[in-house]
Protein backbone atom coordinates (compact mmCIF):
# COMPACT_ATOMS: atom_id res chain seq x y z
CA UNK A 1 0.00 0.00 0.00
CA UNK A 2 1.27 3.59 -1.13
CA UNK A 3 1.01 5.73 2.23
CA UNK A 4 -1.60 9.26 1.01
CA UNK A 5 -2.94 11.27 2.83
CA UNK A 6 -6.23 9.82 2.33
CA UNK A 7 -5.31 6.91 4.55
CA UNK A 8 -2.28 7.79 6.76
CA UNK A 9 -2.17 9.14 10.35
CA UNK A 10 0.38 11.23 11.73
CA UNK A 11 0.92 8.81 14.19
CA UNK A 12 2.59 6.72 11.00
CA UNK A 13 4.86 9.31 10.32
CA UNK A 14 5.58 10.21 13.07
CA UNK A 15 6.78 6.54 14.01
CA UNK A 16 9.02 6.78 10.69
CA UNK A 17 11.00 9.79 12.06
CA UNK A 18 11.34 7.87 15.18
CA UNK A 19 12.83 4.65 13.73
CA UNK A 20 15.17 7.11 11.01
CA UNK A 21 16.84 8.88 14.50
CA UNK A 22 17.10 5.62 16.63
CA UNK A 23 19.19 3.82 13.57
CA UNK A 24 21.82 7.21 13.31
CA UNK A 25 21.21 7.60 17.48
CA UNK A 26 20.28 11.09 16.29
CA UNK A 27 17.73 11.85 19.38
CA UNK A 28 20.40 13.32 21.31
CA UNK A 29 20.27 16.22 18.58
CA UNK A 30 16.40 16.62 18.90
CA UNK A 31 16.23 19.16 21.59
CA UNK A 32 13.63 21.88 20.50
CA UNK A 33 15.83 24.97 20.18
CA UNK A 34 18.06 22.79 17.44
CA UNK A 35 14.79 21.70 15.66
CA UNK A 36 13.24 25.42 15.53
CA UNK A 37 16.33 26.57 13.81
CA UNK A 38 16.31 23.77 11.51
CA UNK A 39 12.54 24.60 11.25
CA UNK A 40 14.01 28.27 9.78
CA UNK A 41 16.92 27.13 7.94
CA UNK A 42 14.74 24.50 5.57
CA UNK A 43 11.80 27.52 5.28
CA UNK A 44 14.49 29.63 3.95
CA UNK A 45 15.11 27.11 1.29
CA UNK A 46 11.38 26.35 0.49
CA UNK A 47 11.21 30.71 -0.36
CA UNK A 48 14.26 31.11 -2.10
CA UNK A 49 12.93 28.91 -4.99
CA UNK A 50 10.85 32.42 -5.19
CA UNK A 51 13.55 34.62 -4.43
CA UNK A 52 12.82 37.66 -6.97
CA UNK A 53 10.50 36.53 -8.85
CA UNK A 54 6.83 38.70 -9.74
CA UNK A 55 3.19 37.11 -9.08
CA UNK A 56 3.10 36.18 -12.91
CA UNK A 57 6.60 34.37 -12.75
CA UNK A 58 5.66 32.57 -9.90
CA UNK A 59 1.97 31.36 -12.01
CA UNK A 60 4.06 30.30 -14.49
CA UNK A 61 6.65 28.43 -12.21
CA UNK A 62 4.29 26.15 -10.17
CA UNK A 63 2.40 24.99 -13.65
CA UNK A 64 5.97 22.91 -14.38
CA UNK A 65 6.00 19.48 -12.40
CA UNK A 66 9.53 19.38 -12.57
CA UNK A 67 9.50 23.00 -10.07
CA UNK A 68 6.43 21.13 -7.76
CA UNK A 69 8.42 18.95 -7.26
CA UNK A 70 11.63 21.48 -5.85
CA UNK A 71 8.77 22.16 -3.95
CA UNK A 72 7.78 19.57 -2.10
CA UNK A 73 11.43 18.64 -1.40
CA UNK A 74 11.86 21.44 0.80
CA UNK A 75 8.58 21.46 1.78
CA UNK A 76 8.86 17.90 3.26
CA UNK A 77 12.08 19.36 5.01
CA UNK A 78 10.13 21.71 6.81
CA UNK A 79 7.36 18.86 7.77
CA UNK A 80 9.76 16.47 8.88
CA UNK A 81 11.47 18.57 11.04
CA UNK A 82 8.10 19.84 12.33
CA UNK A 83 7.35 16.30 13.12
CA UNK A 84 10.65 16.16 14.86
CA UNK A 85 9.05 18.70 17.60
CA UNK A 86 6.23 17.06 17.64
CA UNK A 87 7.83 13.85 18.76
CA UNK A 88 10.21 15.63 20.85
CA UNK A 89 8.05 17.59 22.94
CA UNK A 90 5.24 14.88 22.82
CA UNK A 91 2.76 17.23 21.16
CA UNK A 92 -0.19 15.93 19.27
CA UNK A 93 0.04 17.59 16.17
CA UNK A 94 -3.80 16.62 15.09
CA UNK A 95 -4.79 18.29 18.44
CA UNK A 96 -3.01 21.41 18.20
CA UNK A 97 -3.59 22.29 14.73
CA UNK A 98 -7.75 21.74 15.03
CA UNK A 99 -7.43 24.00 18.32
CA UNK A 100 -5.48 26.36 16.40
CA UNK A 101 -8.13 26.77 13.87
CA UNK A 102 -10.92 27.13 16.08
CA UNK A 103 -9.29 30.05 17.65
CA UNK A 104 -8.38 31.76 14.26
CA UNK A 105 -11.93 30.83 13.01
CA UNK A 106 -12.58 33.48 16.13
CA UNK A 107 -9.91 36.10 15.86
CA UNK A 108 -10.32 36.37 11.73
CA UNK A 109 -14.66 36.36 11.75
CA UNK A 110 -15.67 36.02 8.27
CA UNK A 111 -17.53 39.05 8.70
CA UNK A 112 -14.69 41.73 9.35
CA UNK A 113 -12.26 39.89 7.33
CA UNK A 114 -13.77 38.53 4.11
CA UNK A 115 -11.96 39.32 1.40
CA UNK A 116 -9.13 40.88 2.81
CA UNK A 117 -6.00 39.79 5.22
CA UNK A 118 -5.84 43.14 7.26
CA UNK A 119 -8.89 45.58 8.75
CA UNK B 1 -14.51 12.40 18.41
CA UNK B 2 -11.52 14.25 19.41
CA UNK B 3 -9.10 14.14 16.46
CA UNK B 4 -5.90 13.32 17.29
CA UNK B 5 -2.54 12.03 15.52
CA UNK B 6 -4.20 8.34 15.91
CA UNK B 7 -7.10 8.57 14.51
CA UNK B 8 -6.86 11.46 11.83
CA UNK B 9 -5.65 12.22 8.03
CA UNK B 10 -3.85 14.88 6.74
CA UNK B 11 -6.72 14.89 3.86
CA UNK B 12 -9.19 16.11 6.75
CA UNK B 13 -7.00 18.76 8.01
CA UNK B 14 -6.48 20.47 4.82
CA UNK B 15 -10.06 20.19 4.19
CA UNK B 16 -10.55 22.12 7.56
CA UNK B 17 -8.14 25.08 6.49
CA UNK B 18 -9.85 24.82 3.15
CA UNK B 19 -13.22 25.70 4.80
CA UNK B 20 -11.49 28.20 6.65
CA UNK B 21 -10.57 30.15 3.96
CA UNK B 22 -13.46 29.34 1.60
CA UNK B 23 -15.62 31.11 4.72
CA UNK B 24 -12.79 34.31 4.50
CA UNK B 25 -12.29 34.46 0.78
CA UNK B 26 -8.61 34.22 1.29
CA UNK B 27 -7.72 31.56 -1.31
CA UNK B 28 -6.16 34.19 -3.42
CA UNK B 29 -4.00 35.03 -0.84
CA UNK B 30 -2.35 31.18 -0.98
CA UNK B 31 -0.14 31.68 -3.87
CA UNK B 32 2.76 29.50 -3.58
CA UNK B 33 5.71 32.70 -2.97
CA UNK B 34 3.64 34.30 -0.04
CA UNK B 35 2.96 30.66 1.42
CA UNK B 36 6.82 30.26 2.11
CA UNK B 37 7.24 33.80 3.62
CA UNK B 38 4.57 32.61 5.90
CA UNK B 39 5.97 29.47 6.86
CA UNK B 40 9.72 31.60 7.18
CA UNK B 41 7.90 33.73 9.76
CA UNK B 42 5.93 31.67 12.20
CA UNK B 43 9.00 29.59 12.14
CA UNK B 44 10.94 32.66 13.54
CA UNK B 45 8.70 32.96 15.99
CA UNK B 46 9.20 29.66 17.31
CA UNK B 47 13.14 30.20 17.13
CA UNK B 48 12.35 33.21 19.15
CA UNK B 49 10.85 31.36 22.40
CA UNK B 50 14.53 29.87 22.75
CA UNK B 51 16.55 32.85 21.58
CA UNK B 52 19.41 33.05 24.13
CA UNK B 53 18.98 30.09 25.99
CA UNK B 54 21.99 27.94 26.83
CA UNK B 55 20.89 24.38 26.15
CA UNK B 56 20.26 23.71 29.84
CA UNK B 57 18.12 26.42 29.94
CA UNK B 58 16.27 24.82 27.29
CA UNK B 59 16.33 21.83 29.25
CA UNK B 60 14.21 23.62 32.09
CA UNK B 61 12.33 25.86 29.89
CA UNK B 62 10.16 22.53 28.02
CA UNK B 63 9.79 20.76 31.36
CA UNK B 64 7.16 24.00 32.57
CA UNK B 65 3.48 22.86 30.64
CA UNK B 66 2.50 26.48 30.12
CA UNK B 67 5.84 26.57 27.90
CA UNK B 68 4.77 23.43 26.07
CA UNK B 69 1.93 25.44 24.80
CA UNK B 70 3.82 28.18 23.49
CA UNK B 71 5.90 25.52 21.43
CA UNK B 72 2.63 24.14 20.56
CA UNK B 73 1.03 27.73 19.30
CA UNK B 74 3.62 28.57 16.85
CA UNK B 75 4.63 25.31 15.63
CA UNK B 76 0.59 24.88 14.78
CA UNK B 77 1.22 28.02 13.19
CA UNK B 78 4.40 26.76 10.71
CA UNK B 79 2.18 23.21 10.27
CA UNK B 80 -0.90 25.36 9.30
CA UNK B 81 0.71 27.28 6.30
CA UNK B 82 2.93 23.80 5.69
CA UNK B 83 -1.10 22.13 5.31
CA UNK B 84 -2.08 25.48 3.33
CA UNK B 85 1.11 25.13 1.13
CA UNK B 86 0.07 21.33 -0.01
CA UNK B 87 -3.10 22.71 -0.66
CA UNK B 88 -2.87 25.23 -2.74
CA UNK B 89 0.06 22.98 -5.05
CA UNK B 90 -2.09 20.06 -4.76
CA UNK B 91 0.93 18.09 -3.14
CA UNK B 92 0.53 14.78 -1.65
CA UNK B 93 2.53 15.69 2.16
CA UNK B 94 2.07 12.38 3.64
CA UNK B 95 3.95 10.22 0.14
CA UNK B 96 6.12 13.43 0.14
CA UNK B 97 7.12 12.85 3.27
CA UNK B 98 7.88 8.99 3.49
CA UNK B 99 9.64 9.17 -0.31
CA UNK B 100 11.85 11.92 1.38
CA UNK B 101 12.44 9.96 4.55
CA UNK B 102 13.62 7.32 2.57
CA UNK B 103 15.98 9.29 0.32
CA UNK B 104 17.36 10.45 3.40
CA UNK B 105 18.00 7.23 4.64
CA UNK B 106 20.16 6.80 1.76
CA UNK B 107 22.31 9.99 1.94
CA UNK B 108 22.85 9.41 5.75
CA UNK B 109 23.76 5.46 5.64
CA UNK B 110 23.68 4.63 9.47
CA UNK B 111 27.00 2.94 9.48
CA UNK B 112 28.67 6.43 8.88
CA UNK B 113 26.67 8.61 10.16
CA UNK B 114 26.16 7.04 13.53
CA UNK B 115 25.69 9.25 16.43
CA UNK B 116 27.36 12.21 14.70
CA UNK B 117 25.28 14.98 12.78
CA UNK B 118 27.84 15.31 10.03
CA UNK B 119 31.05 13.56 8.87
CA UNK C 1 27.46 66.23 15.23
CA UNK C 2 24.34 64.06 13.84
CA UNK C 3 25.71 61.11 12.94
CA UNK C 4 24.58 59.54 8.96
CA UNK C 5 26.43 57.55 7.18
CA UNK C 6 27.88 60.37 5.21
CA UNK C 7 29.98 61.16 7.90
CA UNK C 8 30.59 57.84 10.25
CA UNK C 9 32.10 54.99 10.19
CA UNK C 10 31.65 51.46 10.99
CA UNK C 11 33.92 51.42 13.79
CA UNK C 12 31.97 54.20 15.10
CA UNK C 13 29.12 52.45 15.69
CA UNK C 14 30.65 48.78 17.04
CA UNK C 15 31.54 51.03 19.69
CA UNK C 16 28.88 51.83 20.55
CA UNK C 17 27.37 48.11 20.54
CA UNK C 18 30.26 47.22 22.99
CA UNK C 19 29.40 49.98 25.64
CA UNK C 20 25.75 49.27 25.34
CA UNK C 21 26.75 45.76 25.87
CA UNK C 22 29.66 46.04 28.30
CA UNK C 23 26.72 48.57 30.76
CA UNK C 24 24.33 45.24 31.05
CA UNK C 25 27.28 42.77 31.11
CA UNK C 26 26.01 40.69 27.85
CA UNK C 27 28.42 40.42 26.13
CA UNK C 28 28.54 36.24 27.35
CA UNK C 29 25.28 35.78 25.11
CA UNK C 30 27.11 37.25 21.68
CA UNK C 31 28.39 34.01 20.44
CA UNK C 32 27.51 33.27 16.98
CA UNK C 33 24.92 30.74 17.05
CA UNK C 34 22.90 33.21 19.05
CA UNK C 35 23.47 35.87 16.72
CA UNK C 36 23.00 34.09 13.84
CA UNK C 37 19.35 33.19 15.26
CA UNK C 38 18.86 36.87 16.37
CA UNK C 39 19.43 37.80 12.69
CA UNK C 40 16.77 35.30 11.24
CA UNK C 41 14.65 36.53 13.99
CA UNK C 42 14.51 40.02 13.08
CA UNK C 43 14.88 39.36 9.56
CA UNK C 44 11.63 37.25 9.68
CA UNK C 45 10.11 40.48 11.37
CA UNK C 46 10.98 42.87 8.82
CA UNK C 47 9.86 40.62 6.36
CA UNK C 48 6.30 40.23 8.44
CA UNK C 49 5.49 43.77 7.38
CA UNK C 50 5.11 42.78 3.66
CA UNK C 51 3.03 39.62 4.21
CA UNK C 52 0.63 39.55 1.92
CA UNK C 53 0.65 42.21 0.24
CA UNK C 54 0.92 42.41 -3.50
CA UNK C 55 3.57 44.56 -5.70
CA UNK C 56 0.80 47.42 -6.23
CA UNK C 57 0.05 47.47 -2.09
CA UNK C 58 4.40 47.42 -1.35
CA UNK C 59 4.41 50.59 -3.40
CA UNK C 60 1.57 52.51 -1.56
CA UNK C 61 2.84 50.84 1.68
CA UNK C 62 6.40 52.56 1.30
CA UNK C 63 5.13 55.75 0.29
CA UNK C 64 3.64 56.13 4.13
CA UNK C 65 6.17 57.86 5.91
CA UNK C 66 4.63 55.85 9.61
CA UNK C 67 5.64 52.86 7.36
CA UNK C 68 9.20 53.99 6.06
CA UNK C 69 9.50 54.24 10.10
CA UNK C 70 8.71 51.17 10.77
CA UNK C 71 11.21 49.63 7.73
CA UNK C 72 13.64 51.30 9.72
CA UNK C 73 12.76 49.80 13.09
CA UNK C 74 13.07 46.31 12.29
CA UNK C 75 15.93 47.06 9.81
CA UNK C 76 17.87 48.85 12.62
CA UNK C 77 17.48 45.48 14.55
CA UNK C 78 18.82 43.53 11.92
CA UNK C 79 22.22 45.60 11.26
CA UNK C 80 22.54 45.80 15.05
CA UNK C 81 22.73 42.12 15.09
CA UNK C 82 24.71 41.92 12.08
CA UNK C 83 27.26 44.76 13.54
CA UNK C 84 27.56 42.71 17.13
CA UNK C 85 28.51 39.23 14.80
CA UNK C 86 31.35 41.17 13.33
CA UNK C 87 32.16 42.71 17.36
CA UNK C 88 32.40 39.17 18.48
CA UNK C 89 34.22 37.56 15.51
CA UNK C 90 36.46 40.90 14.94
CA UNK C 91 35.52 40.87 11.20
CA UNK C 92 36.12 43.88 9.45
CA UNK C 93 32.81 44.42 8.08
CA UNK C 94 33.53 47.20 5.55
CA UNK C 95 36.31 45.39 3.79
CA UNK C 96 34.42 42.05 3.99
CA UNK C 97 31.29 43.47 2.46
CA UNK C 98 33.37 45.02 -0.69
CA UNK C 99 35.80 42.06 -1.04
CA UNK C 100 32.40 39.64 -1.69
CA UNK C 101 31.00 42.79 -3.71
CA UNK C 102 33.99 42.01 -6.04
CA UNK C 103 33.46 38.63 -6.31
CA UNK C 104 29.48 39.43 -7.25
CA UNK C 105 30.88 41.58 -9.61
CA UNK C 106 32.58 38.27 -11.56
CA UNK C 107 29.55 35.75 -10.97
CA UNK C 108 27.37 37.79 -12.14
CA UNK C 109 29.22 39.82 -15.47
CA UNK C 110 26.60 42.43 -16.83
CA UNK C 111 27.01 41.39 -19.98
CA UNK C 112 25.02 38.01 -19.36
CA UNK C 113 23.07 38.64 -16.03
CA UNK C 114 21.86 42.49 -17.80
CA UNK C 115 18.12 43.08 -16.58
CA UNK C 116 17.76 39.85 -15.30
CA UNK C 117 18.50 37.86 -12.08
CA UNK C 118 18.41 34.12 -12.96
CA UNK C 119 19.81 32.77 -16.78
CA UNK D 1 43.80 52.24 0.19
CA UNK D 2 42.03 49.41 1.66
CA UNK D 3 38.59 50.33 2.66
CA UNK D 4 37.80 49.45 6.28
CA UNK D 5 36.16 49.91 9.28
CA UNK D 6 38.25 53.12 10.44
CA UNK D 7 38.16 55.00 7.10
CA UNK D 8 34.99 54.20 5.51
CA UNK D 9 31.50 55.19 5.70
CA UNK D 10 28.30 53.42 4.80
CA UNK D 11 27.26 56.03 1.99
CA UNK D 12 31.08 54.59 0.23
CA UNK D 13 28.93 51.13 0.69
CA UNK D 14 25.66 52.07 -0.55
CA UNK D 15 27.67 54.10 -3.70
CA UNK D 16 29.32 50.49 -4.23
CA UNK D 17 26.04 48.90 -4.21
CA UNK D 18 24.34 51.16 -6.65
CA UNK D 19 27.11 50.84 -9.09
CA UNK D 20 26.77 47.11 -9.00
CA UNK D 21 22.88 47.20 -9.69
CA UNK D 22 23.33 49.96 -12.60
CA UNK D 23 25.47 48.13 -14.32
CA UNK D 24 23.53 44.89 -14.07
CA UNK D 25 19.94 47.07 -14.23
CA UNK D 26 19.18 45.39 -11.14
CA UNK D 27 17.60 48.33 -9.35
CA UNK D 28 13.62 47.10 -10.78
CA UNK D 29 14.50 43.75 -8.41
CA UNK D 30 15.23 45.73 -5.38
CA UNK D 31 11.59 46.74 -3.78
CA UNK D 32 11.24 46.35 0.14
CA UNK D 33 9.42 43.22 0.16
CA UNK D 34 11.83 40.92 -2.03
CA UNK D 35 14.46 42.62 -0.33
CA UNK D 36 13.27 41.16 3.17
CA UNK D 37 12.94 38.09 2.01
CA UNK D 38 16.71 38.11 0.34
CA UNK D 39 17.68 39.03 4.08
CA UNK D 40 15.68 35.52 5.45
CA UNK D 41 17.08 33.44 3.41
CA UNK D 42 20.83 34.94 3.64
CA UNK D 43 20.00 34.68 7.05
CA UNK D 44 19.36 31.14 7.54
CA UNK D 45 22.21 30.44 5.53
CA UNK D 46 24.77 32.09 8.29
CA UNK D 47 22.70 30.02 11.31
CA UNK D 48 23.12 26.58 8.81
CA UNK D 49 26.80 26.96 9.67
CA UNK D 50 26.48 26.52 13.57
CA UNK D 51 23.18 24.14 12.56
CA UNK D 52 22.86 20.92 15.46
CA UNK D 53 26.13 22.59 17.34
CA UNK D 54 26.33 22.47 20.71
CA UNK D 55 28.32 25.79 22.54
CA UNK D 56 31.20 23.63 22.91
CA UNK D 57 31.51 23.00 19.40
CA UNK D 58 30.53 26.88 18.24
CA UNK D 59 33.42 27.44 20.62
CA UNK D 60 35.64 25.22 18.72
CA UNK D 61 34.79 26.10 14.68
CA UNK D 62 34.87 30.13 15.40
CA UNK D 63 38.88 29.62 15.88
CA UNK D 64 39.51 28.14 12.81
CA UNK D 65 40.30 30.86 10.67
CA UNK D 66 38.56 28.70 7.43
CA UNK D 67 35.40 29.05 9.33
CA UNK D 68 35.49 32.40 9.86
CA UNK D 69 35.95 33.32 6.31
CA UNK D 70 32.96 31.19 5.80
CA UNK D 71 31.24 33.29 8.13
CA UNK D 72 32.28 36.55 6.77
CA UNK D 73 31.15 35.14 3.53
CA UNK D 74 27.46 34.49 4.97
CA UNK D 75 27.81 37.74 6.72
CA UNK D 76 28.91 39.91 4.17
CA UNK D 77 25.16 38.80 2.24
CA UNK D 78 22.94 39.49 5.06
CA UNK D 79 24.90 42.93 5.18
CA UNK D 80 24.71 43.46 1.50
CA UNK D 81 21.13 43.25 0.96
CA UNK D 82 20.42 45.04 4.33
CA UNK D 83 22.58 48.52 2.89
CA UNK D 84 20.72 47.58 -0.53
CA UNK D 85 17.33 47.75 1.88
CA UNK D 86 18.83 51.39 2.63
CA UNK D 87 19.43 52.39 -0.76
CA UNK D 88 16.02 51.35 -1.90
CA UNK D 89 14.13 53.21 0.67
CA UNK D 90 16.08 56.23 1.33
CA UNK D 91 16.69 55.16 4.64
CA UNK D 92 20.40 56.31 7.01
CA UNK D 93 21.15 53.37 8.47
CA UNK D 94 23.63 54.99 10.58
CA UNK D 95 20.89 57.22 12.07
CA UNK D 96 18.75 54.51 12.18
CA UNK D 97 21.00 52.57 14.13
CA UNK D 98 22.04 55.13 16.77
CA UNK D 99 18.68 56.16 17.72
CA UNK D 100 17.50 52.10 17.84
CA UNK D 101 20.39 52.07 20.49
CA UNK D 102 19.28 54.80 21.84
CA UNK D 103 15.86 53.34 23.05
CA UNK D 104 17.24 50.04 23.93
CA UNK D 105 19.49 51.76 26.04
CA UNK D 106 15.78 53.11 27.81
CA UNK D 107 13.96 49.43 27.06
CA UNK D 108 16.55 47.69 28.81
CA UNK D 109 18.16 49.49 31.68
CA UNK D 110 21.22 48.28 33.18
CA UNK D 111 20.28 48.18 36.07
CA UNK D 112 17.26 45.59 35.54
CA UNK D 113 19.10 43.87 33.06
CA UNK D 114 22.99 43.38 34.30
CA UNK D 115 23.69 39.91 33.57
CA UNK D 116 20.26 38.52 32.18
CA UNK D 117 18.98 38.57 28.76
CA UNK D 118 15.11 38.38 30.34
CA UNK D 119 13.83 39.17 33.33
Amino acid sequence: MEHTDANTNIDYLISQIREFLQERDWQKYHNPKDLAESICIESAELLQLFQWMSPKEVRAFKEASSNVKRIEEELADVVIYCLSMANAMNIDLTSTVVHKLKRNRKKYPSKLYHGKARL
